[in-house]
């Protein structure tokens, strides 16, 4: 078994900066049970969640991943995360996270059943390794999302946008990939937008711009995404916010899936098509994104 | 605290006629920690569920929730529920429930991360008190569910029509028909066609007429709507799966809202027009729905 971590958190305990704040924290067992049947997080998958990169014990984009957090404890009518006690868990993880990389996850739980509070915990764990697929790349089909570029607009009850814990499809998207004799997918909505990856954001090249899909149309805003915008506009790049057609996707110069802990994957075929993978220009993505950030 | 039980199930454990079969369940207290934070279901709602009506300590239509779990494992690609397996945690679970309503719930979770095999649950405890609401009826409003009615066949990795743990958007519609002033919501489909509730199946009256949505459509097959359409075929009434459409759902002359725990809720007001209840015929569905069926 390799390492892992795990504490609960008491989301509704008072402010941190009071004597008596470390009870908040209680570090538990990863393997032992910690969690009861009737967690809503397990009966509904009803919370949200957030991944963090940890690169030799620094944890990285960790602002950005607070703000998404309660961007989704708004959109899921969860009481906002006390941001300081979020913080001062990640640094608890992260300390103690070995050298290498890891991965620490946040979880915002509606709470137990006709139970009176939200219930949260934070776990860390050794990434898997992804040396090998940030330079072979990934085989990406494109999946069908059947919701349509307006839905998340016109209704907001369906929580796009939102990274919360029901995410049964985005699994069975990677299945369906691996069926399909790929290793991921992007999704495409019913009209024919390119969207996200399952568990990633997509970035495309079309010849030296770099365009990624507007997070308007209900789709994760990526913290890794914006890393590299960021990077790549500091380098004199164009770096674009853009409504991306399924049509135009199968255009693209050259695509790579980033999330948090896999950081840049190239795409090294869309649909069976080849595309051009620039080993050395990923390399330096993923170097970026290996180097710490706050 | 009122009453709740629990069993832990090992789902690979071996035929439960072989001796030493009694070591494939575990009772387990509901309010302590029994799962480990590592549990996919909890992660990323990444598992199924059934909820079974007990009527003193008679737990009904067992047959049918168990044929739709193994449908729902299909679908999710989880290995084959043992169903004499199940069978025998929900008679654990039903002998020990006290007099009056309760539900058992079930639950195939992926497991736990990286580990090798699902996780299982059973849990029973007392229903909430229905009684007002099968009389008085719900107000309900239709909410748009974003994918459109054919999304389920092109799109089977979206799991429509599987029972998932994946809620969040179930909940998410219940919170916003309460925001709409109502109680309760009906799915319709991005190209207009009725689905079914968050967490129930839709019957309609027109005339002598009883129509519910075709579970074809990427809807659940209601196991209560599948009792009461037996019920009112033996008592001369005419049943149908039909594809309804938004503008003939304002026309019904009646409508219930039905499910394994709530049983048939009359619709009060739909999107705010007041609908006629039937409130002797109501009375006469729940009747049948409380007595004992197998």
């Amino acid at each position: 078994m390799s390492w892992r971590f795990a504490l609960l958190i008491d989301p509704l305990a008072a402010d941190v900066s009071l004597p008596g704040y470390g009870h908040t924290f209680e570090v538990v067992d990863p393997s032992a049970p910690a969690l009861s049947v009737g967690e809503l997080s397990t009966q509904r998958g009803d919370g949200i969640f957030e991944s963090i990169g940890v690169i030799s014990g620094h944890a990285q984009e960790v602002e950005a991943h607070l703000e998404r957090l309660a961007h989704s404890a708004r959109l899921c009518d969860l009481p906002a995360p006390h941001l300081t006690q979020w913080r001062e868990a990640i640094n608890v993880a992260a300390a103690v996270c070995p050298a290498g990389e890891c991965v620490i996850k946040l979880i915002l739980s509606r709470g137990i059943e006709h139970g009176p509070t939200p219930t949260a915990w934070v776990t860390a764990a050794e990434a898997p390794n992804n040396a090998a697929v940030r330079v072979n790349g990934v085989r990406v089909v494109t999946l069908d999302r059947g919701l349509d570029s307006g839905a998340s607009e016109r209704a907001p009850w369906l929580l796009l946008g939102a990274k919360t814990l029901s995410y049964a499809v985005n699994m069975a998207a990677l299945r369906e990939s691996k069926r399909q004799g790929a290793d991921d997918a992007i999704f495409v909505s019913s009209d024919g937008i390119v969207l996200e990856g399952p568990t990633s954001s997509v970035i495309l090249r079309f010849g030296d711009r770099f365009v990624t899909p507007q997070p308007g149309a209900g789709i994760l805003h990526g913290t890794t995404q914006m890393s590299v915008f960021e990077h790549l506009t500091a380098r004199g790049h164009e770096a674009a916010y853009e409504t991306i057609t399924a049509a135009e996707l199968e255009q693209a110069d050259a695509a790579w899936l980033v999330s948090s802990v896999r950081l840049a994957a190239p795409v090294s075929t869309l649909n069976a098509k080849k595309l051009v993978m620039d080993a050395e220009f990923t390399a330096s993505i993923n170097e970026y994104l290996l180097s710490p950030r706050d």
